[in-house]
């Protein structure tokens, strides 16, 4: 029997949970030999579920979990008290190394705050990161810090450049990925507080390809592959393409149906416009990942559907497979010499 | 004669000065009887330019610069050593009285710089914001602050609430205008330090309509009038309007050229579509005003052209027939109570 990746997934997180999650992982495991997924959650409604399918059994197996940590919980007195809930049990199974990875469309706080709290950092990583993939006419980029950590310092900006350097480089394929670091003008001596004290620190980084300032305008044009920032902003940014995307695609909608030459125009262009737009749908790339961990923590979209889980699913696959973890090791003990 | 309202207008400033700036300034003073044109610059190239034209004279004053402030200048500097430049000579009308605003389509840094330096400060105001409208869903809000004031303190915010609020009121003509403070999450006990610090503050602050934070995904959905924020947050939301604006639209386009079929819609949704995305564009609603000075300084695109200008001048009407600076100074003194 070939060696599996063993992937956690919190089978009640999400809007879909628990219908669309084990579907999710259920068609992971038909897609790929390589994975086993462990479901997290209430064995009766995860079995209930999985009953509907056929795939192989040694590739899927139920822990139960009685307590579920809903969204609006704060999440540091849930992981704390909900020792029983699927999101605790999932993580847990990661520290004791029984999974190599976490998959959750649940809350985003419990999962930010038991990943760092349960499964714990890499030694030497100060900030364990959320950095979601974002679409760019290029095709993608990593945004870092996206997570709850705000008001952060130039050191963990610099361990963010590095993480995110080896994310791209070794999970997405791009080579020497161009590092720049989210500011309000290109100049070197513009910036906050914060980003005037990174510069020079990712500036004289030997070890990734700092191409400068980025403006906010360029990111979705693809000036970057990775797009350092503090949580606050990365937040701001992650947001903004939610919200301009679908006000844009509102008002595209509503242009076509002003008039009878319109309208039937917008039936011609409907199918070629719906696949070009699919390429700049922001949910396409499955879960963020949180970087920095002892064990890879992924995030998907609360709204996640099965095709959302597997691809976070399979996405652990090469992360385990590619060692990310000791490639991170070893790039952030670099910084210390 | 009619009392003028007195616009000092850089006509060397932006990238199509003056052939723009110079046009622009006489479709004002064609529109409105109620206003006065003061075009600083090269006397000769004015004067050139204003020979294509009719227009009531009395109505269009050059007042010759010999020098141009670029872009690329460090401002500070710029503004301090040439005193005989279009943007220190319009800022110095302003200063002296002769008149109540001022346009430019040149260095946003210098106007900034030279808005605080030469016209200065309200009595109480800490910082003058500038605070372009960006278009939403229901029409537009105010995005306040996207200067160059980073690092931003509570009372800051605050205090570009309440202008921001005077400001919609008194020119948009929204009545009882939401404020709301860009934020990570809707909760109270979400955000960094900033955030946490003025919530409260805003919280309590009588004399405005304060809704709470907003998500960056709801700006452009129109959830709030008045969106304060510290600069650097509002100039990438400023920019991310532009970046995912334009990717977008870029997007739309090639989905629309992938077929014949698609072709042929496009070539039928094409006027309807134009129409709805003006309505979205963020160059439509002419300048963005630096408030907190003692004289309206009105910022408008580097790209303006003869209507931007031409609106921004007009804009200048409304500012200073509602005495907009005297209900700023009241609304802040009254802070002071």
């Amino acid at each position: 029997m070939a060696e599996f990746v063993n992937v956690a997934v919190d089978a009640m997180g999400g809007d879909n949970a628990p219908l669309e999650i084990v579907k999710g992982a259920v068609d992971a495991v038909n897609e790929s030999s390589h994975v086993k997924v462990y479901l997290t959650g209430k064995e009766d409604a995860i079995r209930s579920e999985l009953s509907k399918y056929t795939y192989h059994k040694e590739q899927v197996e139920i822990v139960n979990a009685a307590e579920v940590i809903e969204t609006a919980e704060p999440p540091v007195m849930a992981i704390r008290k909900k020792k029983d809930s699927s999101i605790v049990k999932a993580l847990n199974l990661v520290k004791e190394g029984t999974c190599d990875a976490y998959v959750s469309a649940g809350s985003t706080g419990a999962t930010l705050v038991g990943g760092q709290v349960i499964v714990g950092r890499i030694k030497g990583v100060e900030r364990p990161p959320l950095a979601p993939l974002i679409p760019t006419e290029k095709g993608c980029a990593l945004l870092i810090d996206c997570g709850a950590n705000v008001d952060a310092r130039p050191s963990h900006l610099v361990q963010f450049a590095k993480m995110g350097s080896v994310y791209m480089e070794s999970v997405m394929g791009v080579k020497n990925p161009r590092v720049g670091i989210v500011n309000i003008g290109a100049e070197e001596e513009k910036g906050n507080a914060l980003v005037k004290e990174t510069f020079p620190l990712l500036k004289n980084c030997p070890d990734i390809h700092f191409i400068g300032s980025i403006e906010a305008r360029d990111i979705p044009a693809g000036y970057a592959d990775v797009v350092v920032c503090e949580a606050f902003v990365g937040n701001v940014i992650l947001k903004m393409y939610e919200g301009v995307g679908a006000t844009l695609i509102k008002k595209v909608k509503e242009g076509m149906l002003t008039s009878l030459r319109s309208k039937i125009g917008a039936l011609l262009v409907k199918p070629a416009l719906k696949n070009t737009l699919k390429a700049f749908d922001l949910e396409q790339y499955g879960g963020a990942p949180m970087l920095g961990l002892k064990g890879l923590v992924v995030k998907t979209h609360g709204s996640s559907n099965s095709v959302e889980i597997k691809n976070s699913i399979l996405q652990c696959i090469t992360f385990t497979e590619q060692n990310i973890n000791q490639k991170i090791k070893e790039k952030i003990t670099m910084e210390e010499n």
